[in-house]
């Protein structure tokens, strides 16, 4: 089956914070093998867990991943329910509860503050930074902060989905303690250094997938950490030594994750060239707002602007309106600040074509030269 | 978008215990709709689970299920992530952990020990039945178990898809005892009378959806239980206050559940429809079992036997093993029993064709007329 016209001509640009939009082949071989998957005499929505066309599924996924992030043997990969919420109970719950250590936040905006919240029921917790007496529109810098060298983690949000704020690289963090990262929203985005992380995961549904399935890739000698008393779905290590099937894992999202994988590789050429993609379309955006710096207020301080999520206000809510209610009409969807801080929000995620980002940019320069005073 | 005649005809019978096989309507309809949902611009992979289309499909899905199942107002329905194995330790952490009460658990199968094993993390909580010593064959009657009045709840699995034991109805229990229930391999298979209930719920995989989502329905009386030290996800009134979308929810296995509910009113007529049809199927099978009583072993006793997963075995491993392969070759997959018992499992769900379960009755018959002596 191939595409037909009138169902993409349909399709208009989705800068939507999550879920978001996702590459249409990717949605292409979805849809052509849902009825029934090539082999299998039924659907992947119908295939067992445990049947060996979806352990392939499962193992290409994680493959790709690793193949793609750099992981090693020293990391495991696992696929999880309940999203970054979930995560945040887990982590604590698994590497703080019952160490007599401290775990230690740096809160850059609204989800890392969420998180903190949730560890503190499972020990002692903190935040060693925190920008929000600048509406978190930065990120430390050295200096910024002290971490102590016998913390039980390090934790960061590494991009903050409803500020528009991403750190640049990694944030310092002591040798010995586990830096441990939300990449929620910008997973994928670009190449990182996994040998630098003790945790890192991503809910799927910003840029690698639909939601209901989230990436944890943990070292493995954290595995050991968790008590026997925890619940047993938020113990680490029951997932990991059962190949993510402990329970039924989510497995369409999981398909659709490895298919984002291996678009990722094949029609992108991996993270390198995808982040020099990111930096195109974030540039198409960010430079407007340079250009009528009156007009377009960026929320994020210029170093940590994200590539993700580019967040800005206007002089007015009923400018805000229009714009909204202007692109709209153009087929530029969902640009609405999230509900808690307002303004206009553009999430250009991996999936967004350059394309959007053109014509969300010369909507921004035609909309600004006729407004701007 | 029609069928098309070679993806129809590639599908086999699929007699999964889990994930398993859907409607082909259902089917027909997620792939028409994958690549651009009617008047979204978009997939609904991609839309925002804060979308008006997609709000109305998640209400959508729970007034169908409220409809179907006769669910009132004083229960909510939430739509949850995790399995039914994250809901053995939610329920005590919600409805045990705190109360110095205890939770009181009948125990028919491998399920029902597995929660029970998780609640004594969380608190008391003790089998008041179990039938391990006839290898979980059967169901408590009358007289079989002491319920105390001042349980936290009573708990029980009201099928058991390993051992192919089906509660006919609902056990006693005291009243003013919460009575919870694991219906995740019978769910909607028949009618219930959710007035009983104190908390039910399923996990999708079986007979409503794809894997990816929970559903519990819950007594609104029950939600304040919960203490507020519970990591957030495991509070259910987060959930029931939210709507739930107090985090991103499986938006993609929420659609497709709303649609197999649809099809369960619309193309069968309802739930005590679905009830005969799955009677008529599973009679078939325990027919063929009953008209060779020394060749086919069913495992659970006559009053309890399961319409959803038909438990028996064969004289031999061989004959086994030959079973399985001459089932496979005529298009009849996945019979194989649990790795835990063995054995032969046909799982019959709402959604396996009536021609399925004729098919797999005559080749029992034809099977048992050449091997047995």
């Amino acid at each position: 089956m191939t595409t037909t016209i009138s169902a993409v001509s349909q399709r208009k640009f989705n800068f939507s914070p999550g879920p978001a939009v996702l590459p249409v082949p990717v949605l292409e071989e979805l849809r052509d093998e849902l009825l029934c998957y090539p082999g299998a005499g039924c659907s992947l929505l119908e295939m067992s867990h445990r049947d060996k066309q979806f352990l392939e599924i499962l193992h290409g996924a994680e493959a790709s991943l690793r193949s793609l992030l750099g992981v090693g043997d020293d990391h495991a990969v696992l696929f999880l329910q309940g999203g970054a919420r979930l995560q945040f109970s887990m982590i604590p719950a698994n590497l703080l509860r019952g160490t007599g250590k401290t775990a230690e936040y740096l809160i850059t905006g609204s989800w890392g503050k969420y998180a903190l919240a949730e560890a503190i029921k499972e020990g002692s917790a903190k935040a060693i930074y925190d920008a929000k007496s600048t509406q978190h529109d930065r990120v430390p810098v050295a200096g910024d902060y002290q971490a102590s060298s016998d913390a039980a983690y390090l934790y960061y949000c590494s991009n903050e989905t409803i500020q528009g704020v991403q750190f640049p690289t990694e944030p310092d963090c002591p040798s010995g303690v586990p830096l441990v990262c939300d990449a929620s929203s910008d997973f994928l985005c670009r190449p990182v250094d996994m040998s630098r992380y003790g945790l890192l995961y991503a809910c799927a549904q910003k840029n690698a997938g639909p939601a209901g399935v989230t990436v944890v890739i943990i070292r493995r000698d954290l595995l050991p950490l968790g008590s026997a008393d925890l619940p047993g779905y938020l113990q680490y290590r029951n997932h990991a030594e059962n190949d993510s099937e402990w329970n039924t894992p989510p497995t369409f999202a999981i398909y659709a994750l490895g298919k984002v994988a291996n678009w990722l590789s094949r029609d992108i050429g991996g993270l390198a060239a995808m982040r020099r993609l990111n930096e195109q379309k974030a540039a198409l955006l960010y430079d407007v707002v340079d250009a009528f710096p009156g007009f377009y207020q960026g929320h994020a301080q210029a170093a940590c602007r994200s590539l993700m999520n580019v967040t800005f206000r206007l002089p007015s809510d009923d400018l805000q309106a229009a714009f909204l209610s202007e692109a709209k009409a153009l087929d530029l969807n969902n640009l609405a600040g999230h509900r808690s801080v307002g303004g206009i929000r553009a999430s250009i995620y991996n999936a967004m074509p350059i394309e959007g980002a053109e014509t969300l940019s010369q909507f921004m320069t035609d909309f600004a030269n006729r407004h701007a005073s």
